[in-house]
């Protein structure tokens, strides 16, 4: 299940916050139009917004100049500032322009934004198989937020483990936390799940902390949005008390994300920005308010779970565990190689 | 803020289903009538519904004769299984009743029914008394679900501490988890502080970890449904995560509940029967649906925090300090008496 549809020269993408009652795709003909959809959440996940942003930046490149290229690039930089693809991926187009001619920086562009989707679609099919070689035991999982092929650049991170374990024959099963605010884990995970014929369970986020305490759930299993040097994972809000719960009872807590997620110049959790969205998304539920008028809401999207809650982080790398994460070599005793 | 209203012989209760957006008092005529607004949280708050469950008999036996006030006592006590309060009140009522000659055991009921009502006023002004003085220094709490005067006979039981602090001059101020599936933060606890004046913002539940691991919040405090003889409580779902992340920060977590709430014959939380709701409040909100068509839900309406996350349980008692709990005497330390 991939997010976008590129048809000759022109770019579709899948409207998530339709779905699962409706499957529209929109057109996206320029960059402010990317970041539309970007910050209002119709394309979202770490992954696939890296590629959003290439492709809306080759949109851009297309129809106006140098000059409107370089603003397009502050605009969708800014448009949502946790996830560390967004930069990852602007940083990467912009270079690629840079070293090309003056006949051919467009086309540079589109290559590389379609490298950027291409090389997402390999580390999920990675991360998945050391995913699944890393659980070898464990078939009952919590997840959290959505992390499935639409969130990525087809094959989903977290999620895509999951996929990869079912498709091998394992009788897996999936707890999805319905995740507010926006509920991705209620529509997103349950309808993909679904569609692939996984029993799937949708809980209330504050329901998951006393599953997990119970015996029915054997991992937690995550994306993120930025991993800083240390280890600390931001990810979707409400991750963090996941996490607690997971150490409490003793079970794997294990983080899902490419290295284009990975930030090694950010220190530490501390110095990842968190994303504020508008009050309204708390206040309100699928657009009926919910509490009195005039009461204020804090609406941060993305929480920092410490490193030391973390059992591994898998990335298209390898599996890095704990505490050395991202700067060990990748665990050679895995079976997959 | 009182939850029920008695005018000469006819019974009133406010729909709490419909607050904050309307404030609609519905008659209740019998204990089939009781038992309706009880199963879907027309009246809810443990100390709330024993007093509910006391009333009932009242009616049933007003209307009906020895007979159905037997079968009304046995409705009225699994209409919610978790609150130790419901049990309790039925106990009382029913021996008040068999203490009582052929001629005034109507009334006797009646007497029963608002004693109870009376003794938890009574109950919330002693526990916002304790509370008050629990709290020297904090200001700024968290709270779960709703305890204010709705969810008890009029005082409250967590929310009526604040109250009181707030009364007392000192300046508060609450962050009130959502509290899904049903809202009773967004929906009651806010609109009970507005009322109040105590400045209240709403997160969504599983934002609440985060902003405790910040430094905003300086002690987490909620309610109880039934509080073991161990020390666990059973709390509206949500809870627990919510003391693991106190923990972590190591700010206090304190349980407000009246003695009718606390179940010593009950050895442990294991032993408390947790009532699972129908999965529609879950995988729908006010009646549209969030997830895919056949996907299921599980919907637990409350958890059990081990005593070991508790730092103190207030009652109309005193203030009992980890790890003896309800088996020591009440702190002789604090500046209550």
């Amino acid at each position: 299940m991939e997010p976008f549809r590129l048809e000759g020269e022109r770019l579709w993408l899948l409207d998530q916050t339709l779905l699962p009652h409706e499957e529209r795709w929109i057109e996206i003909a320029d960059a402010p139009g990317m970041v539309e959809a970007i910050v209002h959440l119709r394309v979202r996940g770490a992954p696939a917004i890296g590629i959003a942003a290439a492709l809306g930046l080759w949109l851009e490149a297309r129809r106006g100049g140098a000059e409107s290229l370089r603003d397009a690039a502050r605009l969708i930089r800014s448009a949502r500032p946790t996830a560390a693809n967004m930069g990852w991926a602007v940083d990467r187009v912009l270079r690629a322009a840079e070293s090309a001619g003056a006949e051919t920086w467009v086309q540079a562009i589109l290559d590389e934004a379609l490298a950027i989707w291409e090389e997402d679609r390999a580390a999920s099919r990675a991360m998945a198989r050391w995913g699944a070689s890393f659980f070898r035991d464990e078939t009952r999982f919590l997840t959290h937020c959505h992390t499935g092929g639409l969130a990525t650049g087809g094959g989903g991170t977290a999620l895509g483990v999951v996929l990869e374990l079912h498709r091998s024959g394992r009788d897996v099963s999936v707890w999805a936390t319905e995740t507010r605010p926006l509920l991705q884990g209620a529509r997103l995970t349950a309808w993909e799940l679904q569609r692939e014929g996984i029993p799937v369970t949708v809980v209330a986020d504050g329901a998951a902390a006393s599953l997990l305490a119970g015996a029915s759930i054997q991992a937690v299993i995550v994306g993120a949005d930025r991993i800083a040097g240390n280890g600390d994972v931001a990810n979707k809000i409400g991750t963090y008390p996941l996490a607690l719960a997971a150490r409490e009872r003793g079970i794997p807590f294990v983080v899902v994300a490419p290295t284009s997620t990975c930030d090694p110049e950010c220190p530490s959790g501390a110095a990842i920005p968190i994303e504020e969205r508008d009050p309204s998304e708390v206040l309100a539920f699928q657009g009926i308010p919910i509490a009195p008028s005039g009461v204020p809401a804090r609406n941060p999207a993305f929480d920092v779970t410490p490193a030391g809650l973390v059992t591994a982080i898998i990335t298209e790398r390898g599996i890095h565990r704990a505490p050395h994460f991202l700067f060990a070599a990748v665990d050679t005793e895995s079976k997959y190689r």
